[in-house]
């Protein structure tokens, strides 16, 4: 593939976080209406001004930089002391050992792990399945290796409560197929689902079966609501643990997203050459900001109950207001800040709809397209938002399909 | 290319910071005598204990935390307001408009920006050409891009006085051989050499004829030492601005490593391309530490000079140490902190002889293979250290190499 067409399919344009860079010349013509006034909201990630980082963070950070140059230049897979810390705390998390020394890296955000642990699975070739929808990068980091994608569906419309809706057989017929890495967010981002027990054990024998690797993304674990089971993969009996990379970070549910933080751990063949690509991808995580990984999974009492309860009212607040426009489905997430609802048929294309939402309601979204191809009738709000803002913001949304629709 | 092949090559044994993760079984054998006392003193890279981060640069940090989700989360090529005033002072430094828009990326450490600058312009079957000596990473670069790479020597010790000594004829045998990308840092890590104004144009004439690209790495262009003048490509006439892409960054002379920021400036196209990629890399430099920057190029009045006038001091106190040693060659370094002193024939490998040097002297070098395969003989010291702690360690250096002489 010529340097050109590798590049031209890893497009930013639509990707959270990046609408500042938009053109809006396609859209103006077909705006209706005058502007809907309010406080601007972007749902393309969480505001962390409304969610705070979690307390002591930024002093933990500041006695990393008193420490001087033990923090400042750690190992390439992060500072020794840090990574037994850690460990010990996602073994408990997750409920299996964590190696700190040889099974453990520090990484710039999850996003840094993911690059890594992709790199260090997928070349040229490789068969890969993907879920759609989930996380963008996901399909990107695939294409970026010249991997070759073989997409599974997740159908969480369809799906009875409890369930993913996961297509077990196409993920078995990609296993068939020669996909030897299954790579995988849970809860799922875009949706909010959480993986029943059942599937996360069909998921782990079927990667046995086939000789497969996983890849599963638990950005979000933490993040459960009310009366939801987690089951965490490389816990199960029949896994061999070197056969998975669990990706984890508190850039999320912490909001310590501006520290640029992210652990990957698990295989130790795997974690081993994610730290070589790692000295030349960026050398390490920050060397300061890994000091505020002591504060993970070490927060105050009661913080985290608190930081659930206040995302279950938004998300449910902002379900009632979606659940009250003709022609929207809604699954209520099961964890993390994501909605996905799909928008009914409009006048315009759904694309387009997302801009104008911006620029006549000031409200940012991400289109349903960066997810799956099959989701370009849906758009991702991350609901880590001011609470009051959120809901009007949604309400804005509401009109402006009523002013669009088909 | 097998991925276990494509990570076999990118080996991190004796890369710089990863010594604490050596096997050290293969050498005990062959030690000779006692340990040497002294105070330890690791050369693989510089002590921001005895030369502090920039001052201020905290404080900046910390207001950046203060401002909260609006610095936490960036546009992927960084916050829009620090471009502008990073690009501004670029541009005054190295004398060529900077486009802060369109032209610039904030990265996490230089070494972000290589990768990403490599990845942008390097794929499959590509021709590269290096220069060696040069950045380890360099190489490991273009292998994993898996393009092929064509040496061009750096004759360093031959050059006269005021002249790197690169072999400009290889250079053209390279681009007439189809390279179409040149990768270099200048000042040249490790020998601390400064391009001439010759060479550099030179260089830029001869990428113009045959319409190659150049990366070249300019992260050591502040630190440099009496009496030499430098020379920036971006700025010379001739050269068309979309063919050269500048790497720079604050982590060595003003010893803000343990933020992590780098930034490219130079050809849209490619900063582009690299944005892409950021995005699915790490998403961004961390945000707060993006804050930082603020402080580049704007330190207090004097503060550079007397950086630069204590590292000359123990560049001075070093090499008369290195070069009392029998056999020893040093060039003086014109730049940047790092020696390349080349070692006389020793009892035991070269490669043995750094390890000796840390289990016996607590002294850690880098060996000279990390930067070309001809250099074997030669090891590399950071000179950013404690003045004294530094003098003594070269002192136990010279008193293992008498007694490992061959």
């Amino acid at each position: 593939m010529s340097i050109a067409a590798k590049f031209s399919r890893l497009g930013t344009d639509n990707a959270p976080g990046q609408e500042v860079r938009q053109g809006s010349a396609d859209i103006l013509t077909l705006l209706r209406g005058e502007p809907l006034p309010g406080v601007p909201v972007d749902f393309s990630h969480g505001d962390v001004d409304a969610h705070e980082p979690t307390p002591g963070s930024f002093e933990v950070f500041s006695a990393g930089v008193a420490l001087g140059g033990r923090q400042a230049y750690t190992e390439y897979r992060g500072d020794g002391a840090i990574r037994e810390l850690v460990g010990e705390r996602l073994a408990a998390f997750t409920g299996a050992p964590v190696d700190a020394r040889d099974g453990l890296i520090v990484t710039p955000g999850t996003q840094g792990a993911l690059f890594l642990a992709v790199a260090a699975t997928v070349s040229r070739g490789d068969k890969v399945a993907v879920v759609q929808p989930d996380y963008f990068a996901n399909r990107k980091l695939v294409e970026f290796f010249e991997g070759e994608m073989l997409p599974v569906q997740l159908r969480h419309v369809e799906a009875p409560a409890g369930r993913s809706g996961l297509d077990l057989d196409e993920l078995e017929e990609a296993f068939r197929a020669g996909a030897r890495v299954f790579l995988f967010s849970n809860p799922n981002n875009p949706t909010g689902v959480v993986y029943s027990a059942d599937e996360i054990g069909r998921i782990a024998a079927l990667a046995g079966q086939y000789g497969a690797k996983i890849i599963v993304d638990q950005l979000y674990s933490r993040l459960r609501y009310e009366g939801v089971s987690y089951t965490h993969l490389r816990a199960l009996e029949a896994v061999d643990p070197e056969t998975v990379v669990t990706i984890m970070g508190p850039s999320k549910t912490e909001s310590l997203s501006g520290y640029r933080l992210g652990v990957a751990f698990g295989s130790k063949e795997v974690i081993a050459r994610m730290e070589k690509l790692q000295a030349i991808v960026s050398l390490r995580a920050a060397g300061y900001s890994q000091a505020v990984l002591r504060t993970w999974f070490a927060e105050p009492d009661g913080w985290m109950d608190e930081r659930i309860r206040r995302h279950q009212a938004i998300r449910d607040d902002l379900l009632a207001v979606l659940r009250g426009i003709d022609g929207v489905f809604a699954r209520t997430p099961e964890a993390g800040s994501y909605l996905f609802p799909r928008l009914p048929a409009l006048a315009i294309p759904h694309a387009g709809f997302a801009k104008a939402l911006r620029l006549q309601a000031d409200v940012v979204v991400t289109p349903g397209t960066e997810f799956s191809p099959h989701a370009g009738d849906s758009v991702r709000l991350n609901f880590s938002q001011d609470h009051k803002a959120a809901v009007a913001a949604v309400e804005r949304l509401a009109l402006l399909v009523e002013r669009y629709r088909a």
